[in-house]
């Protein structure tokens, strides 16, 4: 199985930023660990900061990809694009967040993208990652 | 690991009402092929449709079990006693979702438990209680 | 015409409390005489103050009464799983209601069951439940 | 007993628009029908689609008919001054709707004059007209 | 000083319905002890139920008259159409009330015609006209 | 092609009020330059100030013309029954406006029309008129 | 009659503040030009910036004027406590404002205190003032 | 003088959930102190987490108890059948809270039940019960 | 014990506004009695209707009283001055309303200084301030 | 003339993606034929789904174009950015959008775009384009 | 150069109050710090927690001082008359907060006297009193 | 000290753009006047129209510089990520407006990021980045 994990605005700083809320394990680390883990599929990864890249990427995915693993980071509450870009691709996204979302700010509790993934893994840790892995081979 | 799987009103009715949503295998179904997948682990399942009686569960849960596997049902969006029931316990609970909420009506884009969960998962139809599973055997 | 009579909370108290708002008949009273009214039909009649348990009833209902004519009382404008259970069955569902309920206080206009029973009757007192079975009659 | 059945905007075209939604059985149809099965009563229809006539018909009304039959069409959920013309007669009033408009766009289940009504009867098809005369007949 | 007075939906009724809040003197009676008072003055008046008729009348007043005094009834707080007519002329409007709208159910707060009328005069009953002739005559 | 203009609440003042907003050019110059500009078409022109009027004409369209440019006035923004007047007929209708209405008070942003028309031309002055000819034309 | 001219804040700058919108009359000239006016009637005056200053003049006034006409400046959009104390007392009391509140800005719109007055006398400059005394007199 | 302490939804938790909010007391230490304390009364505890079981006690309570001490818990912000039942009994309910239900989540900010009730003690740990007793007590 | 009796705008009409909701005993009264039952305490008195005035008082209270019962009248609704005070000082604050605010308008739902206050007693008539010494004293 | 047509987020995938809605021609197919269209025209293609490259676009398109058509996808309804940089540049800017935006979800109702474009051309398919075209060239 | 420095309610406890907010140093030490820095400057000082003495002191400031630096405190979010006041003299006032206020509760994110300011110095303690000084200066 | 200037979308603009709002002088006159000005320390200078961009660039000043000075611009009442990427990195950030964005359209009274920077200036031109240097410095 073929499988993107694509990564929004902030998540190059996973590891080092906030602690507390996110864990220290670099995406750096955590991506190998993942590759070892799942070694008869292949997994890629792409982070960007920049909202149109996410898109592009999206798009680029379609027909490569079996699944995409998508955390938008703090885009996922105000992207109306990503949304759109979900919607117009037939690759099945799965929407991930480290942290439990509905338990900070209120601006975080809505979801632009969530409606139109397959699914949503929210507040494992790095774990959601695994846990969309899993849905997708599941869902498959 | 001793596990609840803890299903709110209406999931009585799974696999007869609305198919086209949440898929035509009964939890009569569904659990027994769980129990046997996991088959070290012990897997208790518990249903109602009466609010207090799924906060008392919750209460009778604690101590008792390693996780517990919520899908609220209907009461997701309105209730605060879950949410409380569910703050005053210390066993980890994982709120599941057999639809995905997100893209249906606006009432129910609001999850009051969740922010009190370690973790949701919503959408993958009855596969989102394995990933549950998983999630709290990675949690562990 | 096997009819279910299904009345909500504090629909027991009906005829004692608030006579200006609800008349002064009872349930033990008017039961009786719709029975008698409708002599060639079967009007059975259930009455809780738990949530659940109409849930319950209205699964129950399903494949066994030709229709049901429900006033969730002050359920009406807080319950989805009322409306969740409503939605499960094929029994056809008419919303009663004794009083007006769009002229009194604002959070009783609102009722989260009325779009997906097939219709509703709102304001004649006692007389609503009549009318709803006159309604079933025509609607079979 | 006198009766006014009174209908607002694109009422006119029922049985012609959008059937699905409002059936096919016009009022010049049914209009007929309904006065045949209520033979020893008097029933008159206007409809118009100015909000202002409608105002003008409840008016004159008062004192002439035993009640009205009132189906607003749009002008339900805007119109300050139908509400206004129902309080100010005393001939009373039963708000009726084809459709159940619980059931449709947002800005539907708002009804202004409801609670100036007697009762309301929603969402029997043209079945909700003759509820209505039954309630007015029981109300009397 | 020639002067129309205007008035919108249900006033016709004025004197008659629900005499508590708009007292029991009718404009039959009104109009013409007001012409009486104001001899030097022409008084004109005309009433409709129409929210059309009375933007027709708002335009045809330009130009004729020197000032209007304008009731528009239930239109004032929903009727863009009123004050579109009103900011189209140039003839001073000043906007009445003859009950205390503020102390009134919350959606006659709302004034959507004040705002284009050179001021506004609310609750004083059939004085609110004389003071609005007032206010043009010092206005002037 | 058949083609009715139909204008709102208002127009009949164009060329006169606010020239600073709205152009000085009056439809009774305008309309005979369209017909001109459209020589082998058949264009009609009807306005009204009256909400009921325009849906008569709306019906009456049905059928006759192929297709209608409506500019609602200030009905826009307040009319349930223009926009099912709309959704009942067949023949399309183009949505125009001749100031550019986002840019103004905020209760002008709304459109209750908008939605059931085929397209919205919006801003161009006399212009938009001109424009959904085109677009009526090209939409055939 | 006995009249109480009382006003909030900023209105002890009338006549120097934003001509444009206030006009360039101060109370030391207009209040001498009303006493002359009204010449047989006793008219007070007293102006403070002080919220609760106002609200012990309200309770002062109470059995020693016929009436009060009452300017609170910008605290008629935000001040329970002058609502209460209008309430609280029973001299009848006029409301008035210089300007047109409601062509202003959104948070000037609302009058806390107008719905316990008799009545409010909006946008006539210091004539409001005048009317004021009128409607008192007229109201006796 | 008899009194019924009613509890609703997870005050069967008292003294074991979140000490640092509601304190390490539990009820079945309190309500022996309680009675100890006020000797020549009849004091009563009931406690559930079904809503309509606390329906019912309401109901039970009219006519055998002076008095009833209510703590709603969860349910006291969404509960209109709970609201519904306290107006419908005439024993007088004195609502309780543990913890200052106003410096809490936004949510615990609305009592729907409070203002059905002869008043509120808010935020005094247990002892909100001993004063809500003594509120009955100088209520009588 | 020392404690403050401190009353915010209006209060000083007790007794003698609005009768039926306040009760008809005033402070010049009840201050005595209450002194008289709580012989040995020191009880202090004081009033006023201006906000800065209370916020004074609050923090002169701080390090001389043991305890305030304040209840700020109209202010309760709309003063962040007023919490803030409450919040800079460190002698325990108990929020009293004579009436049930919560049965009455809107506006008064919300306290703004609730949240900051040990806790509040509401609607039990004067007794309200009776009680909330009772709170300071079990407090303490 | 020389016009830029502006395309924002995923219309790269126009005429592959969601065809029901957008139609199935491409802009490789339908830029050329525009292009012959206006031969006499200069007519020039942009298209990214970076929100900060469109706006470098429009900042170069300013004194290079006479015009630009510019449909900005998702970015319509949620950047400030867009709209402040039409309005830091003179070029005329018409919006276009292929769907009818209005009858979708509600968060596509909102244009921040639409109020500083000299107009907007909405729902005519890619027809939307040639008459944003004319519309510039109308303006002109 | 001439500059007030004015002080709204509960700033007198500066030093005192809640110092991880505020920090540790009071006006009584930080105004003659100020003066001695800025010793060719004339710094003036007024606090009061009265609304309407800051009213005051505003009228007064204008045309004595060059400029005032403003910390309405609490006040800040809920007082129009402040906001008038200022708008109503023509000496530049510049707003200062000690604390992050958007940081902080909602109510304290919107300041109603902003927009009339010259500009915001917001959350650098004590120093924005300094900045604001600059910012006078740099703005002669 | 090693400074950083951030400028956001649009501010390439600066000196051309709506001058009346935002000055005539560019960021490429001034940012040499600055450096000049404050020649002892290192001020950078870095502009994007891209979020992404700014993201990296926050990014990238950590650790690098003692201080940013940052205008989002457009961005700062929309930007999620920029908030997210302001609180993950350890370098104080000033957020800096030329206008005052609170006296402007209501969209621009909110920003997203203020709530994580150490302080905000606003409205006092190109004057707040060199404020902002000054806060940076007192702030060390």
């Amino acid at each position: 199985m073929k499988i993107l994990i694509l990564n929004g605005a902030n998540l190059n700083l996973q590891g080092v930023r906030d602690r507390g809320v996110y864990g220290s394990e670099s995406f750096e680390e955590y991506i190998p660990r993942l590759q070892q883990l799942y070694a008869d599929d292949e997994i890629a990864y792409f982070q960007s900061n920049v909202e149109g890249e996410l898109v592009d990427m999206l798009h680029k995915a379609d027909g490569v990809y079996d699944g995409v693993v998508f955390n938008a980071g703090g885009y996922t509450h105000t992207s109306v694009v990503l949304r759109d870009a979900i919607s117009a691709v037939s690759v099945p996204v799965v929407e991930v967040h480290i942290s439990n979302i509905v338990a900070r700010e209120p601006f975080r509790h809505t979801s632009l993208i969530g409606g139109v993934c397959c699914g949503s893994i929210i507040g494992f840790g790095l774990d959601s990652y695994r846990l969309a892995i899993e849905a997708l081979k599941l869902h498959r």
